[in-house]
């Protein structure tokens, strides 16, 4: 199927790469336009003039960009030249408000989308070995799967437009929970006394274990927060995990408690670290005042 | 080495049968009586007189009682029975505080002292695969290491006596964290409605990864709360991690947390529901009110 690929970025650049190697790839698009320029010239794939020129040339649209705002600036930009029949896929994560009423407005030029939100960072992204969270119709996923797997070792179908987004927030919700659990117990640990690097290789062997605890562990234990996942990023995702249970009037106690944190740190110039830089946070509850 | 064992509840008694099957076990004994007696008529091991009985006829004591006030009687009952150069290994969950003030008490009677809490539950107490925390002297534990590889499948050391209850104490924080972000994102996934058995085996296989998602994750979704690890015993540890943070002054806000959340579920008649049952108090979030 011929497929266009819009948002070159840390996640977007290796995922267009790899439709590339798969012989799926007719052009590319970035808002920037040199780094549009510098990937067509190191990997010898066209360019397109602009989103829609992009959408004349493809049945398969592929999406990742940063934000609810530069998602909804492209699809408004690739509407006069969309085809009928063709699939909208976003792999960013943005609000279900937004996917819902881009859906709605791609429906009325009769392409259909999917918001398919994906993990496992930029390595997964490299190694084809994202995880794949999916909604909108079973049946135009099934029919673009083919492009996705090049993409995804693993691509789950939970329901109509939106649940794609619904779960990658469950899951950043998860995540946030767990690096709280993770940097108080260790910070504990260490105001303790104890020998930390091997306490946490002990834990993360138990019913206490997580992959956070087992790939971060002994990092945080020294000091060292170079990312992996940028704290700045999960910060932008839990405001829409905010958002969402806004709907509920509901306030999602981890959510709220890390968001202050994360806030704390962003302006103390941590918000490049990795989000395991929370500990910073909880060491300075046993910090002498 | 010649070993007896004080304890006989639903750890200690299978502790108890490993040590016997690796032929170290002299006698036991068991502070309520038919207990004690039952343990001995169908396992055909000694059970002793009292406590002092049983330390005259032993090198080595291994015990595993309830909570700090059991400890502190019997090992008030067995000191005129201690023989010097004996050790005394306890693997209860108790404060660090309680193990210091007994292992001084001991170390006046010739006898060292081990703190050494378990984790891995009945099912490894059965399987003699318990992961054992230990604080102390190094030389003493590894005298007694043979007699302890009966009961764990590792065994580390931690530093001076409390160290092991120390470390007992950072997983048993870091389980309630975990057990907050798993109960908090399932019930947030299942108010938006998504398909959460799956949701929770797919976020498994990421980042957001737990031991707690992985084995409890399904079971949470259908409402099952067997136990386990029964709430109201990690209730009596959080209690032990409050009392070692007030050393510092300091609140740990997953603990207190936690603790709000587990005096509400007990109150409720969920004590001897498995910690997971938490999420009921989550979805409580979500309910109209």
């Amino acid at each position: 199927m011929k497929t266009g690929f819009i948002g070159l970025g840390a996640m977007g650049a290796p995922m267009a790469l790899n439709l590339k190697r798969a012989g799926v790839l007719v052009a590319v698009w970035n808002r920037t336009r040199e780094r549009g320029d510098q990937f067509a010239a190191d990997h010898d794939v066209p360019l397109a003039e602009d989103v829609a020129d992009l959408a004349r040339r493809c049945e398969v649209l592929v999406s990742c960009v940063s934000d609810d705002a530069a998602l909804e600036e492209v699809v408004a930009q690739a509407v006069p030249g969309l085809q009928a029949g063709s699939v909208w896929v976003d792999t960013s994560t943005v609000s279900v408000a937004t996917v819902r009423a881009l859906a709605d407005r791609l429906a009325s030029r009769e392409t259909a989308f999917l918001d398919a939100p994906v993990s496992g960072g930029v390595e997964g992204a490299r190694k084809g070995s994202l995880v794949m969270m999916a909604g909108g119709d079973e049946p135009v996923l099934e029919r673009v799967r083919p492009v996705l797997q090049v993409l995804a070792r693993r691509i789950e179908f939970f329901g109509r437009v939106g649940s794609g987004q619904a779960a990658k927030a469950v899951n950043q919700l998860m995540a946030a929970g767990i690096n709280q659990a993770v940097s108080e117990a260790l910070a504990f640990g260490e105001a303790l006394g104890l020998p930390m690097e091997r306490v946490a290789a002990l834990l993360a062997e138990g019913a206490a274990g997580s992959w956070m605890l087992q790939h971060r562990g002994a990092s945080m234990v020294r000091g060292d927060y170079a990312p992996g996942f940028r704290l700045a990023l999960h910060e932008k995702d839990l405001q829409l995990c905010r958002q969402l249970a806004d709907e509920f009037q509901v306030h999602l106690p981890l959510v709220e408690m890390t968001l202050v944190h994360y806030r704390r740190l962003q302006q103390a110039g941590h918000g490049d670290e990795d989000i395991s830089a929370l500990i910073r946070e909880k060491r300075k509850l046993f910090e002498p005042s």
